[in-house]
């Protein structure tokens, strides 16, 4: 008999009425023989409301008694679906966390799950019960071994679900909500926006913000890595909602279920090459020219990366196979010519390698990216380009630097020469180039000048922001030589969020003091439009589309960061809202398939 | 370092401010240098809102689920306390039911405590933490081993409090609500009633119904049982409240700390007598008349019944020592003549012991009673007259049967012979007479006429009823020779629920009908009016005292059952309120001390 883990949010259990409908939809799937856990969330703002009370009672209150207090909200939950269900003659038992035993970290407020036991779950299963479980909650040890009450923080339900469904190998996950699954974007800025109906747990994380309000990452990142069947659905209709496909059905072993490595895989694709354009005007629409042109000759883009600089210059890398360089370098040099950007300089390097690695939360994981940066630097080999995304880190290194580059990665990440490889999933998944256009704002873009050419620099950069929990949005490195000379200089440039930026300005004040020629500059508040598609690094001319499409709304781009499935363009503040509508409109997404 | 346990009833906690003063409260007490473990209810209605909510989805719902649901609200309260002391600098934890490991029986919805753990509660004390128990709820397991939640039912924090103070053996248990204390009467009902200062538990259980609004018996029976220092205080003032005293100090053993023996001592009083009373005249002051001429002329008077007949005749029956039998006699037909009741009978029967056992709960633990009379029924001894109560029964027997029955009862009951004592509880405690007047509405008074003079009938009636669930109020059984005969009849009346008095007939027609000769009569529905003091018995003319008052009044007695400390009267529906005015009035209880 299949088995399926059902969920559902605060809004579908909101009122009584809701739970009673709930229930009825339940009694309908358990009658057609499921084997069924429900997983709920508190009902409506019942979480918001407790949480308030606390805060009228303190500034700063107690994070094990916010669990003890939350956790309850859930607690009613189960406990009415479960009457409900015994109405409709359904048997049904309730189970708070700490029942079930979903063993948590012991950190209160946003816990990760270390282990569900599923004795209890498969005994009532077993006796033809729907099992109705407490999302958002679990249970640990303090310090005095007794057992405490944990929450696993936002997202919690969703994150509660999916574990349960890994632990259970369940046949399929079913998040159930008040919208009818994951968007091409938010339909609250595009009022076009389409309903995905398939997409992959990688594109889904680097989505992280667009589709975060309905099914939170650390779900998407448990799914991908014990390939749970997820899908997101409408609890008031029947429809099918976005299915998330692409996990890799990873064995579980019987402990860190959330907090397994954050790398799992590692690839070194060699005889690579990089474009470098410096001193460009910033002329709108530049840059869409320019990979127009490579575009139309067929020449595949891999990895962009653009900034503008403070002197009013544009700076652009961007990295290819090292068969088609010399021909990029031409192509460039005649559209540049054609612009009478007389000062611009394009510079190709060949004999370069790709070495990347992969996992769930690369950059939300504070420290991984600083671990890679580390390794790097101590093993002396220096990073021509980066690249950054949720799941993916990219850096480009010299051909003769590469073995010994990736010997020392796979050690430092304890991957094994088995998982060096790229899924099959970020390939294979249906045709089309963009999924979705998510918009992040409140970001600010800070440069780091003159940077000296050893990833010592790097990796103290952020090795400093993930041990004061600053996450990085994007990152870059550009390196241009210096004017009628033969050196190069080379900037490091990265996005954060804007309530980040003084406490990073701090940090890194003091981390670059050993090296007196780094400057650091800051840049205005930001927005970062990103398109997220599986097949836009095997598709040329995307990126320049999504450029073309910025410069025909008179929108001029900042910054640019790309990764394998994923191309950002960063914009004013003010330009947000246009960007997103652009670039969504540019690749068709608002049109009904 | 003084260990008190304090409860805090719902009102008390019944909003953020409400919680906040609490907190400084026992912020004050902490500093003063105090151990403290709080033990609160769940917030104002919340208990109340949560079982509606429940009841809408299901007229039915599964006591598991309730339990499940009803236990948020009592951690709701423990979380935000704990959330208001850390606020006033505090250092506090909260702890729900099975945090602490209040183990209770395997039954939802009024489980009773078995046990609790003390050890996390004494490991948070000795760093020094306000220690903060969800009052109300406890944890077993199912009947899969699982760990389940249930709840103890009516009075439940109380329960919680006073058990966990007699687990820890603490120095005081004080339960804090929105009154000042235990009131002489319901001052709802009577403007006048005062505050009691002290009281012993005995008498407070003889009182439930007047103290169960403040303090549920169970939580009586337990400061009774285990010697805890219980006192009953004002959330908001600071007087000493209502100081209950008179527990016995008792080992706990390591299990059963709810439900441990219904009966913990008997005791047997030889050479007593009885006098019997029949075919008096229903005229309002006669049985006041009786009893004010006995205490005038010193007789102390022990056990008293009466009932009205249905032919509008009066029975008495009262019980004194053996050496006062002929001057109790001779002054009641001294005052039947002056009255000119020339029918009435007075036969007066010495040679007769009383037997008695106490314990917590003898009319409210069904089964009691029905295992009392089945032990003297099977040793063939017959009863001479019956006194039941809260606390304590009585039987009248033949002298020359007593060894037999109390040896009997030792072994029914498990009693030791140093279990043969009587408390000095009882007799001891300050001098009041009259300690408070509680009102029962809503009773009704079944007689059972024309009983075969043998125990078992005694022991079929109240098995049947507590095999029903069908709590006694008051039961006495009068006799009375037959006229022109000297045979006896016996009757047998008892007073239940109004609401128990379908199935209680039902009940007793079936379980009567192989002693045909018997017959059922139902009164209309009566008010008791109960004087409770531990005095009352060595002070003569308290029943006096009280039964003119009614007559003053104007107010029929229809029935009397007393016991050692306890006076009732059983009065029409309508003269309840009235009665009870008068009562309290006559032993001066509206008066300030």
């Amino acid at each position: 008999m299949a088995l399926v883990v059902q969920k559902f949010g605060g809004t579908s259990v909101g009122n009584l009425e809701r739970i009673y409908a709930i229930a009825k939809r339940i009694a309908i799937k358990h009658r057609e023989g499921l084997d069924l856990v429900i997983v709920v969330s508190a009902m409506g703002d019942t979480t918001d409301e407790l949480i308030n009370m606390a805060y009228q009672i303190h500034p700063n209150p107690p994070s094990r008694e916010i669990d003890m207090l939350l956790s309850t909200g859930e607690q009613v939950s189960i406990a009415l679906l479960a009457i409900a269900l015994d109405r409709l003659g359904i048997a049904a038992i309730s189970m708070t966390g700490t029942q079930v035993g979903i063993l948590t970290e012991a950190t209160h407020g946003q816990a990760r799950i270390l282990k569900i036991q599923t004795e209890r779950i498969l005994k009532h299963l077993e006796q033809d019960q729907v099992v109705i479980v407490a999302g958002f909650q679990g249970t640990t040890q303090s310090s005095n071994g007794f057992p405490e009450i944990t929450t696993l923080g936002r997202g919690g339900s969703d994150t509660s679900a999916v574990a349960i469904a890994a632990a259970l190998n369940a046949d399929a996950c079913e998040i159930y909500t008040d919208v009818i699954g994951i968007l091409t974007t938010d339909p609250r800025a595009v009022e076009t926006a389409q309903l995905i109906k398939t997409i992959s747990c990688d594109e889904m994380l680097e989505l992280a913000s667009l589709g975060a309000a309905v099914l939170h990452p650390r779900a998407v990142e448990i799914a991908r890595n014990y390939g749970v069947l997820l899908s997101v659905r409408s609890s008031w209709t029947l429809s099918p909602g976005t299915s998330l496909v692409g996990g890799y059905a990873k064995h579980m072993n019987n402990e860190g279920l959330e907090i397994g490595k954050s790398v799992d895989s590692a690839k070194l694709i060699e005889n690579q090459a990089i474009v470098r354009i410096c001193h460009l005007p910033d002329i709108v629409g530049i840059t869409a020219t320019l990979f127009e042109g490579l575009a139309s000759a067929n020449v595949s883009i891999d990895l962009i990366a653009q900034v503008n600089n403070f002197n009013g210059t544009v700076t652009i890398s961007f990295t290819l196979a090292d068969q088609q360089l010399e021909k990029a370098c031409s192509i460039c040099r005649r559209i540049l010519n054609s612009l009478k950007a007389k000062d611009a300089t394009v510079i190709g390097e060949g004999e370069v390698s790709k070495l990347s690695i992969s996992g769930v939360g690369i950059t939300s994981r504070y420290g991984t990216l600083a671990r890679l940066f580390e390794v790097l630097a101590k093993n002396n080999i220096n990073l021509r380009a980066i690249a950054t995304s949720e799941v993916k880190v990219s850096c480009l290194i010299q051909n003769k630097e590469a073995s010994k580059a990736l010997k020392a990665v796979l050690h430092a990440f304890e991957l094994s020469n088995c998982q060096l490889y790229e899924s099959s999933s970020l390939d294979d998944i249906n045709g089309s180039k963009v999924k979705g256009v998510a918009l992040d704002i409140n970001q600010v873009q800070i440069s780091i000048l003159n940077v000296p050419n050893h990833s010592i620099v790097l990796a103290t950069i952020c090795r400093g922001l993930a041990d004061a929990f600053i996450p990085i949005g994007s990152m870059v490195q550009l390196e241009y030589r210096i004017r009628s000379s033969s050196l190069y200089s080379r900037d490091i440039i990265l996005t954060l969020y804007q309530d980040d930026r003084i406490k990073a300005r701090g940090i890194l004040t003091e981390l670059l003091s050993p090296w007196p020629g780094v400057r650091l500059e800051e840049g205005s508040t930001i927005s970062r439009v990103s398109a997220v598609g599986v097949g836009i690094r095997n598709t040329p001319g995307v990126a320049a589309k999504m450029f073309r499409s910025l410069s025909i709304a008179g929108i001029n781009i900042q910054m640019i960061a790309t990764s394998e499935i994923r191309t950002s363009c960063m914009v004013d503040e003010s330009d947000g809202l246009d960007a997103l509508q652009a670039v969504h409109s540019c690749f068709e997404l608002g049109q009904i398939t």
